[in-house]
């Protein structure tokens, strides 16, 4: 399937099954809507699902790796080595995301989109011979080059790159839903991405670049200033089309950032609820969003970001997050922590008797 | 034990453990304190439970429920009938604070702290005899009477039936941590139960009874200013002591919210940490923090409620809500969400390995 044939076969969410959920939450055995957000975010999942019994049991989240050529510019706190070693941390199951997934049963899939290290010794089949790597952090590789070239001074990728790393998340994706995953989550992993993410970010919603920027993971008043200059020279030279979000993605993104915006489209397609990470997944998000605004629709933004331009992409998709915990670590994170909520509002539609069932006296409110 | 007793054996958290365990953090393979609120939560459990392996897998929540005189006034939506039908829905099982507990492995314990009906064919034994009511979900009888006084009137209870309804609380929680529970959480069930802990709210802290007062379970505006006159009619006859927290318990207050007064008394003598669920519950901790500041130590605010007042109750307390999902249904239902999250940050603190660990290389953030 082409990537225009998918963005074409996308649907809205379906409304009447949700005014069907509103209807049955007036009935539950509790004060009008008192589970607030816990409320929508179940009555929404029936609309993507096209049920009224939601599923979200069974949870994963794809974990986009890409290096990036802005990296040499100094944006990063971090040495580019970082990312081909922090795949490996995810394989090994020892990083963040790891430890919040498996508290909720959520498999952790890493995808190569782009990072420098070849990683075909850590494919599927050597980690099956590899006692301390566990199966269940598999990687899978859709390497489209070994990282991006520097934005600064000329397009990150070619446009034909563009479209093969949103096809290979789609395909991840897809491969997920196939195997009757019910709720996905977004992740990344890159040193530089966030430079790339607000770059995305500037372009799209129209901010001026030091709104849209952040410190990263921790960079300096200095190296802040050379990472919007960096970012600035870069739209600057490459004048991305805000209207055509391969453009913006070849001249401007990361291979990962085009990874998650197929997963968020494969999601759609599948009619499946996606949760999108922080800032760098919300930038592939933001390019899903551009390919078709009904993507909105099957999107949770899982939590806010202390990076300061994430909010903004999220206004710009009306997303509410729904965590607000002072994080900004990426890998999916955010996302995972969401899916516990997600599955809460699920629950609650589903197993919370009803005024009725309960055999408890109406009131008035 | 008495309750002045409890309440001098009580220590602050130990700072010293803290700070090893901030240290610790800072060994973590992502960036320094990527994971915000997640890493404070697991260093205070450190603080909290003295030691650098913390432990929260054996949780449970205790439902106080109790019946309130001024429910007589009309400052709520719901006849007073729905308190008793409530606590057996959440022995059948089917409410909402059972449904969000369930998901996480959380025990929940409904305390009759003063309810009207008879519950003594709800007890333990007969629950085991009737196939449709579930063990897991106890009834504890700490009847101290049935229901509360109206305070417009008068007292709402004795000062003696307030000490008694805080040691029964204290007893309550005190028997799940002999049974090995490492995280509690509270909740409340009473019809009209927002009006005395707006009331606790306004004396204690200081603020005026509109400030304070929500529309609880969803009263019109004519019952809205009935409520706060009654509230304030409540105060200003019955004179409470804002020194003094059992005289403000007795003369506004309400049996349940004294066992959560209890329950979070008998968390810090055990040192464990305590989930702080919506308006009622912040009342009852508010008055168990009026008898000792060094509570907070020992508190998480499970989320932040719709209810006004809440917000400045928890400010008052120095506690930042780890949720803010719109909800006020109280129950216990924020503790059991927030309880996931305590249980992320425990997690991220014991499983997360080391950049040396990893093997990967440090930057400069």
């Amino acid at each position: 399937m082409k990537l225009e044939d998918i963005i074409k076969a996308i649907e809205p969410a379906d409304q009447t099954m949700i005014q069907q959920a509103r209807e049955h939450t007036s009935r539950l055995v509790m004060p009008h809507r008192a589970l607030g957000e816990l409320h929508l975010i179940g009555e929404r999942v029936c609309g993507i699902q096209r049920t009224m019994e939601p599923s979200v049991k069974n949870k994963a989240v794809l974990v986009m790796a890409g290096d990036h050529g802005i990296a040499a510019q100094g944006v990063s706190a971090y040495p580019q080595e970082v990312t081909g070693e922090m795949v490996k941390t995810f394989i090994r199951g020892g990083a963040g995301i790891n430890v919040v997934a498996r508290q909720t049963g959520i498999r952790v899939l890493v995808v190569d989109m782009g990072i420098i290290p070849d990683t075909s010794d850590l494919s599927a089949g050597a980690a099956a011979r590899t006692a301390r790597i566990s199966e269940e952090n598999a990687l899978i590789v859709k390497k489209v080059a070994r990282g991006t070239n520097d934005f600064t001074r000329g397009p990150a990728m070619t446009l034909e790159q563009a479209e093969q790393s949103v096809m290979a998340g789609c395909e991840a994706a897809t491969d997920l839903f196939e195997q009757g995953v019910e709720l996905l989550g977004t992740g990344d992993m890159g040193i530089g991405n966030t430079s790339p993410s607000s770059a995305i970010g500037a372009v799209i919603t129209g901010h001026p670049v030091e709104r849209m920027t952040g410190r990263g993971t921790g960079v300096d008043d200095e190296a802040f200033a050379r990472k919007c200059q960096a970012i600035q020279k870069g739209i600057d030279i490459n004048a991305p089309d805000p209207k055509d979000p391969l453009d913006v993605l070849s001249k401007v993104g990361g291979f990962e950032i085009g990874g998650i915006a197929g997963a968020v489209l494969a999601a759609a397609r599948f009619q499946r609820p996606v949760v999108i990470d922080g800032l760098i997944s919300t930038a592939g998000a933001l390019l899903a969003h551009a390919m078709s605004p009904v993507l909105s629709d099957y999107m949770f933004a899982g939590h806010r970001s202390v990076e300061q331009g994430h909010q903004l992409m999220l206004d710009h998709m009306r997303l509410r997050p729904i965590l607000d915990l002072g994080m900004r670590l990426g890998e999916g994170t955010g996302a995972a922590l969401a899916m516990h909520l997600i599955d809460a509002g699920v629950r609650v539609f589903l197993e919370v008797l009803t005024f009725e069932q309960a055999g408890v006296s109406k009131g008035t409110a």
